[in-house]
């Protein structure tokens, strides 16, 4: 079958991505559905591991969604199901506590230990389905993996109606996490660099200032959440100053290397800083089937399978939002 | 009067402590009490200060309790007082949420802007008074301030009694941290260096372990919330070393100068970093004056003021705990 494969540098410094036409079609496991994949997103964690975030040999991506072409359960068969990312060992007090996305031998679909959704088929683990309601079409289903990301925001902080909230970084994870936060009443701001991701906040009624061409001194330490989705450490650094006292710094990013930070300023000014990764799917796929987010117009561009290469190359260009691919 | 002043260094690269005779006693302005001070701490801020982490030429000392030798306010002349240290500007948000330690132009006692407590007399707005009860002695009221510092843990968090908790220091703070926190009833355990503290966590029947003499790798990793007390950035990297995923970071300690810390790490594992700094007064009086924390079991050395350079210098000695000042 057809798949983008990661193959990582012998130094560890990252790798690149490279398109086969012969690699083995998966066999599912005992547990496993195989799925025939119909959507799937680039996202920015894609181009990290290839930059060496993480060191993987394998098929990326880790946003898609799908057909269940085989399954030892016949309750699956046929389903159209978006896919969690996280394998537990199923054995350890995280998996007990059913986070197998903080089990510490975890493998992740298309980031490290597992292959990922850039293929014709992928074989996930039963228990990561579900089920996708019919009057969701792929393209939106696509994203519920990110849109996933975004909620956990809220299943982490209490984000109430009153508070003054910062969302930093207009891309495509800033503007979900910003029209996540939106849906709570909050005082929101979104901070981003390119015209076209600020339209759309625009369009949707979100507050959205470009920086560094617009002022943002009134908004320094004054802001009750931020959300860092720069995915960079000055990204960060601006994030950091916008944060009162006692508020909350949200970490959505994830970017190699590390980040000289002044911890004492974090002790003085009591400052929060929450780290944030994957989300609850079942509140995407109801938001999504809601209408209550708008993912459509995030679409930049759509490559077969055949050009996921290019794909690749596309998403990394500054300003670009969500990159389709479509076996 | 006496007081122990810092005098900081041209280049900003910290300071010296300079014992005077002849300071002018300070001369309370309207809503100011003048508190002659009857027992001061050492705390390692103060000595912070000296290093650097702050420019500050005025008396040091912001843990001292007192007498009211003059004020406007007769209800409060000749009390017993403990005094809260941050002085706001009382016309800011943070002033109107009644948080005057988090007022940007604030003045902190012996820190910053404002004289402190090493000294025969000190002047303090009386909004920053707590009277002390009759039987909490001037030693034991000493420990106040830091105390409602561990108390401000508990104020940010819920420490629920089914959690694992680890305190990573066992200073003068750390200590005090450490007995809050076991009041909660969760599973406590505290990494110390030098005997003595470790012999009085024995002794309250808290769990201690000697670093790096003892194996501490069952708490890798293994930790719902671990308090960093070190003051250092190695510290803060071995603390970081035991929380589980999803779990929180307190961070305690202020340090000069910035630490590399690997951003992504925070993200992936959702970990909370939560700064924390001064506390509630109350409770820490309410919790001495009924006995549930001990603190004189702290004290290692006394000296007169006139001896206060020689208290700072002790109090800078390795697994040296609390050093108190007798004016």
């Amino acid at each position: 079958m057809r798949a983008l494969v990661a193959v990582s540098r012998p130094d560890g410094a990252g790798g690149r991505a490279c398109l086969r036409t012969d690699y083995p079609r998966p066999i599912p496991g005992p547990g496993d559905a195989l799925v025939r994949v119909t959507r799937a997103g680039v996202c920015t964690t894609d181009l990290e591991v290839l930059k060496g975030y993480r060191t993987f040999d394998g098929v990326l991506g880790h946003e898609f969604v799908g057909v269940v072409a085989e399954c030892g359960d016949p309750a699956w068969a046929g389903l159209r199901v978006a896919c969690e990312i996280n394998v537990g060992c199923g054995d350890c007090p995280e998996c007990a506590r059913h986070r197998p996305a903080h089990c510490v031998r975890r493998h992740a679909l298309g980031v490290f230990g597992r292959d990922g959704g850039f293929a014709d088929y992928v074989a996930v683990p039963l228990s990561n389905l579900h089920a996708l309601p019919a009057g969701l079409p792929d393209d939106a289903a696509a994203f519920v993996e990110p849109l996933a990301a975004a909620c956990e925001i809220l299943e982490q902080l209490h984000v109430r109606p009153g508070l003054r909230v910062v969302v930093v970084g207009a891309g495509r994870l800033g503007l979900l996490c910003a029209q996540v936060l939106a849906l709570t009443g909050c005082e929101l701001t979104v901070l981003g660099r390119h015209a076209d991701a600020l339209k759309l906040l625009c369009g949707w009624g979100i507050p959205a200032r470009r920086v560094p061409a617009e002022d943002v001194s009134d908004l320094r330490g004054a802001a009750d959440v931020v959300v860092d989705c720069t995915g960079t450490a000055d990204g960060f650094t601006q994030s950091r100053a916008l944060v009162r006292p006692r508020g909350t710094l949200v970490l959505k990013s994830t970017f190699h290397g590390t980040t000289p930070i002044d911890l004492s300023g974090f002790a003085v000014d009591e400052i929060t800083l929450m780290g944030s990764r994957c989300g609850p799917f079942p509140a995407a796929i109801r938001l999504l089937a809601a209408g209550h987010v708008q993912v459509m117009p995030l679409v930049s561009a759509r490559y077969g399978l055949a050009e996921a290469e290019a794909a690749l190359e596309h998403a990394a260009r500054p300003g670009v939002l969500k990159v389709l691919i479509e076996p």
